[in-house]
């Protein structure tokens, strides 16, 4: 195994938030207006290759083996430079991501892609960089980057400041053997991304009373997480989904996110797990896909009823994944 | 013309809320949380016979020709107990009530029920009773009835107290030629009815924002109103909906009323206001069903898209109605 030096590939994975992100107290560091809750998705990775090379008169991106456009480019260049200048290298950098997951299906690639960028860039350098810093490096290039850092169920301190503002693993991956099942509602692309929506948050007239009660939900899905609670769990899941949803609908414009068939995954999921006994929730982020959480032993009737209900739509399936990793070289 | 004395007819119209009513200050006096805003529908009435009878040992109710269930009727027989404490008899009465518009639609008939019965009762009496008191004494029997007394485009002012609580007329019925549709998209009985729905209000975090900026709501929709200012009355009017709507959604437990028919049309709602250029707005109360708000010329267009989008289901047309008002007899 030899180490090329100034280049590197490392692999991050996406997540799910049970506590959602919405809105920003600093919008130019991505501070968040509250804490959230995740877990990160073994299934849905991507892996990063970068190259740091003084060849370059600019940095270059691939996405999936293709050239990306711009407005991605300019993305990943802003968050080079960032990099750049927290290392001090001019160096250019060759960018390579490719997404194991299929792109347009509204899975957020963003959280995955900055994370897996970031620990890339840096193992890159050769510097030894904490996951503290790497989540808070990934962080400024998508929020929820942060939150792909770190291995398991992760929080994410909101933090008042640049430096305390990072995620970190309150439970292992093996802690609990939870199942994420997508429905992929729409494969359209977003009308608002989620960038733009964070912006929105605060003209909705729900916000404050959202973020300031989030506390008591980060407590909740916290300890509901740790003692393997999963009726407490689902409740403060959906009701957290809900809270966000509430939030975008009420916003100046409002944001509608959810289609008719996410609504009727939705009364679904909680029909299965009242009358079905099934342990099975819903959450869903900035888009009509459903993610329908469920304990391992549940997931297969989950998933038979999903089809059911919803017919040929896809569905994508993850268990608990690590956190950011450099790969090896070949 | 003969009066037969002891007995009167009276016709009640049902109305929509454009600024909703949602949760009591007092739950027994049925003081609102806020202010609300609705106007009648001229084609949706309940019409009712009241008879004072001295022969009576208790009172009888029969709706739609049938005699009336015992719930129904030990609500009728309250809101009876409660004229017969204020006007000072001590006879039963024998109530007959019609409505002419399908039962079991979803459409709420406790509005004009009640403004209906109270305004048979109090005429049956041969008392005069002002509009303002006629508002009043219906609001015991069920809040929104309050609003079913004055003609028109109407405002129910929250108030303080049982004596300044009540509706009146702000523009009469003839200032605007509004049309609902009303596309049923359910005829399933609710499962929380409202009573019991505005009770849970209070548990949502999101009431007392809700409820905070209500007033500043109730102006700009009388502003629009009164200017005929479609552009500003649609935005919130659906804005106000979507606030209800997510107070639901978020108490505890959840009540979701929007089906995922409910979405796509308000949906295509939206749309047709901004692409097609059409005069529609849409609000949805405790129920599926969704009120879309037309002018007058835009209505069959809106008929046409709503017949289009949703297939064979019913949709019920009313433009602005007049107050409540003693029929004369036979």
């Amino acid at each position: 195994m030899t180490k090329v030096a100034g280049s590197a590939t490392a692999r991050a994975h996406s997540n799910i938030a049970f506590v959602k992100y919405w809105g920003n107290r600093d919008q130019g560091l991505r501070l968040p207006a509250n804490a959230s809750i995740s877990m990160n998705l073994a299934d849905l990775h991507t892996t990063t290759a970068v190259e740091w090379n003084s060849g370059l008169d600019a940095d270059t991106l691939t996405i999936n083996g293709a050239i990306a456009n711009e407005t991605a480019r300019m993305r990943v260049e802003n968050h080079l430079d960032t990099l750049r200048a927290r290392f001090e290298t001019d160096r250019f950098a060759r960018v390579d991501s490719r997404n194991n997951f299929p792109m347009g299906t509204g899975i957020a690639s963003s959280a995955s892609a900055f994370a897996a960028l970031t620990t890339a860039a840096c193992a890159a350098l050769n510097t030894t960089v904490s996951e503290r810093e790497l989540s808070i490096l990934s962080r400024l290039g998508s929020g929820s980057a942060a939150r792909s850092i770190p291995p398991g169920f992760v929080e994410w301190h909101a933090g008042d400041s640049h430096e305390t503002s990072y995620a970190e693993t309150f439970a292992p991956a093996d802690h609990w053997k939870l199942v994420d099942l997508i429905a992929i509602v729409s494969r359209e692309h977003k009308r608002i991304g989620s960038s733009a929506g964070h912006e929105t948050a605060s003209s909705s007239i729900f916000q404050p009373a959202r973020v300031a009660s989030a506390a008591e939900r980060i407590a909740s899905v916290k300890t509901a997480i740790v003692g393997r609670d999963f009726e407490s769990f689902a409740e403060t899941v959906e009701a957290d989904s809900n809270l966000m949803h509430a939030v975008m609908m009420t916003s100046k414009p409002p944001l509608f996110y959810w289609e008719p068939l996410s609504l009727a995954i939705m009364e679904g999921v909680r029909r299965w797990r009242q009358d079905d006994k099934l342990m099975v929730c819903y959450t869903l982020d900035a888009g009509p896909n459903v993610h329908c959480i469920c304990a391992d032993g549940d997931a297969d009737a989950v998933a038979i009823r999903l089809r059911d209900l919803c017919g040929e739509i896809d569905i994508l399936r993850s268990g608990v994944g690590r956190g950011a990793h450099v790969l090896p070289t070949d």
